[in-house]
């Protein structure tokens, strides 16, 4: 994996509260550098840290000032500029993912790129749009469009964090799970089979095969960890003890 | 496409203002089914309709209220449960993209799919947690994990809107079998719950509490269809009634 990860700017934001968030929302998906344009309420700003809270030091401590937009973007080879609504400027428009595929693309191969976010109330200028490559635009609702700063810089992270290539496996947690071998399903079957025989379930005699066969399949289709086979053998056990000691 | 989405059910939730939130999350990505487990300043919340704006009327004001989680979920027949840390409990965990993938499938076999979100401060309990099908994990920057309840629910209805785009729903295997519901498969671990309560076997009293959470968590694992929670409680009850006679 490149150690290169996309810049996130926010330009002119208004809240200091906004860039707490953003820094934490980024810093969830292990994007540390930020930029800032003009933020309406100078810099530092106390509200932006206390929101911040964890990711003050790690993402806004380090976080660089621009009086402009052309002075943050100066060294960057790449630009997406986030925008709610379309513009009439012609430029290629990406959902997140797209775009946080080409950015991967684009770092791996040594190129820094950076992510522009508007003020909350307004969004990025056309003039701000026309500075940049390609707009990200995330199919939201179209009779509903309501992502504010925060959002959106958490789902542009967590499109970052899906395209890099050290996605956790897909389905975890029961991997260490020691799942019961056939042999064992076997052995329960036969234990259930050969109590539910006594207590005369298998009736009457002409179906008894196929409810056998049936009751065999819903055994094996269960996703059994040895735990549930011993646990499965234990309440019968204990129903049948308690039933022969009534 | 199926009309069918999934149902997020915020259980316990304390702030109004992030139970609005939620509801605005859901409505960018056109979801529109929510429900409530026990909110603890009660419903409706002045707060909730103020955060949620435009969604109030189309996500809050039909969202169904229930007293406990098990009612809730009584008429699906999968629920995921959103959790940030990893749990005991032997069960499936799914990023959003694949749970989400997995919810599409279900849906458009016609199965009603749940999503549960727990409460702002704690999170989802033990007991939650075995109620539901499968684990969703935003796999998140371990040195920072700070994902609020807004972000959880964004995150999901944003991988929603993304399975259900152009691409085709991925057939999963049994997708036209008739899963239980969770309510069958409560009632199914109630009725074990009480015959195995009388055999004794919960033991020692001071395991007993332990014992059933991991029953109920080994019942809501496993993939059951409506026949074989019929087979389950037949078995059960023609070993019972052997024992009665016996």
């Amino acid at each position: 994996m490149s150690d290169l990860q996309p810049t996130f700017i926010l330009v002119r934001p208004q809240m200091g509260e906004n860039i707490g968030a953003a820094a934490r929302a980024m810093l969830n998906f292990s994007l540390t550098q930020m930029r800032l344009v003009d933020p309406r309420d100078g810099w530092p700003n106390p509200r932006a840290v206390a929101m911040a809270s964890g990711a003050a030091g790690r993402v806004l401590d380090h976080a660089g000032v621009f009086p402009t937009l052309p002075e943050a973007i100066a060294d960057c080879a790449y630009v997406f500029a986030t925008t709610a609504r379309g513009r009439e400027l012609t430029k290629p428009v990406m959902t997140p993912e797209r775009a946080m595929e080409h950015a991967r693309a684009l770092t791996a191969s040594g190129q820094k790129v950076a992510v522009l976010f508007g003020p909350e109330r307004a969004g990025l200028e056309n003039e701000d749009v026309a500075r940049a490559n390609a707009i990200i635009s995330v199919p939201v609702n179209p009779d509903f469009a309501s992502l504010n700063l925060g959002q959106a810089v958490l789902l542009c992270a967590y499109e970052w964090m899906r395209q890099t290539g050290e996605r956790p496996p897909e389905v975890v947690g029961m991997a260490r799970t020691e799942f019961a071998s056939l042999l064992e399903v076997e052995k329960l079957g036969d234990h259930y089979e050969e109590r539910l025989s006594e207590a005369g379930f298998f009736f009457p005699p002409t179906k008894a095969e196929g409810m056998k066969l049936n009751l065999r399949n819903l055994w094996s289709r269960m996703p059994f960890t040895r735990a549930d086979v011993q646990t499965l053998h234990g309440m019968l056990r204990q129903i049948v003890r308690h039933r022969d000691k009534g």
